[in-house]
């Protein structure tokens, strides 16, 4: 193992932090894992160290290494992982983020996303690190359940997805979404824009537009708001 | 004005820590804000002196205050206002959440609750602050359009407020949530638990108890995405 230093988004390798997040990890990708280091306090080992001698993991011990990578004080295990990237299964439904920007939203979404059962996830970049550890403590382990793909532009998404029914949420979309109106398609891609500025209007064309009906007395919902809304009404038909 | 210090539960004051909040502030409880302080270098300052002079709240100058209040270097606005409880309306429907724990999350929710027409909060103590800066932010100042009341217990909620229809939320709820069978109420109390507990299983005697229908591969859902699938499946019969 190399020296261990505070995560950057340019290293090739990133951590989780916390036993939960940790076995996510090993049981999504375990060929994916350098090392988990495990901190002389932590006492519940015994099936992260069966875990980890399945998969024949290096299990580490260096207390001085959880102070300069962790922010939390309550983290007593970190894991070290290769990042990957993965291609979207283009028979699957998707849910495609432009330009998301808070690590803290895009790992709810994941969560979000997979508790729907929908596990293919495209990124329109620039977008907030998918590996950064504190999207991974918000997806709650989520993104090792997942397959994620980058695209620069929504057109380079959309070129490599051709046969989805795709709908963008705006809060100028020309359909409202109601219970009792929501589309039904077996292949979708529910597509939402940045937290600041949502979808611009060249979005209004790309395929079906949709408004979450919401009270004046909001500006607009949380972004995780409207994933869960719409992907729960998406796959719930 | 009493000398301004960084923000404690206990104090009787407040702050909205940003032009949006401080509107909406002033727009909803215009009669409880002692005080607006500008930045030397906000300049979109037209809007928000009109509103102060309309309702004789003093407008104040002060730099240094500003890294003392806020952590965010962003912020160029802050309004001080009295904290105040209100009661909640008996003939409308409440959300009730039992001890959250997560001032974003609490934000979140009540920001969610609003957009979906739910203006009455019910929260059961110990619950995270709804008047830090940080919920009132998450809020996006949404706090200022609801009631809010405090109850010790659940029990004491209910015996204030027996006409409602109550939906506890439980990973163990009897009745599995789906777009054909959400329950149709005028009068209705959505019940939901603690972030890392949930709801204990007193609550499944309380009402009917409700499953929101989730993959095995998440351990949950986060709060703010169950409360923003159930306000809308039950405000949109």
């Amino acid at each position: 193992m190399e020296l261990i230093k505070p995560y950057k988004k340019s290293f090739d390798y990133s951590y989780t932090l916390g036993a939960f997040p940790t076995i996510e990890l090993i049981k999504g990708n375990a060929e994916i894992v350098k090392a988990v280091y495990l901190h002389s306090s932590f006492t519940d080992r015994e099936a992260i160290l069966q875990l980890c001698k399945n998969n024949q993991i290096p299990v580490l011990e260096n207390d001085k290494l959880f102070h300069k990578i962790s922010d939390k004080e309550n983290c007593f295990v970190i894991g070290v992982f290769s990042k990957y990237e993965d291609h979207l299964n283009s028979d699957k439904p998707h849910i495609v983020l432009v330009n998301p920007s808070n690590m803290g939203n895009l790992g709810t979404i994941i969560r979000t996303a997979v508790g729907m059962g929908i596990y293919d996830i495209a990124l329109i970049t620039p977008c907030a690190d998918l590996f950064h550890p504190k999207t991974i403590r918000s997806s709650m382990g989520a993104v090792f359940k997942i397959r994620h793909q980058h695209f620069p532009s929504f057109h380079e998404y959309r070129k490599n997805n051709m046969k989805h029914d795709v709908y963008t949420f705006m809060l100028n979309g020309s359909k409202t979404l109601e219970i009792q109106n929501c589309p039904k398609s077996q292949l979708f891609s529910l597509v939402f824009g940045n937290e600041a500025t949502g979808l611009d209007d060249s979005f209004l064309e790309v395929g079906t537009s949709i408004l979450i009906p919401q009270s004046p007395d909001v500006d607009s919902l949380n972004i995780t708001i409207a994933v869960g809304i719409a992907s729960f009404l998406f796959t719930h038909q």
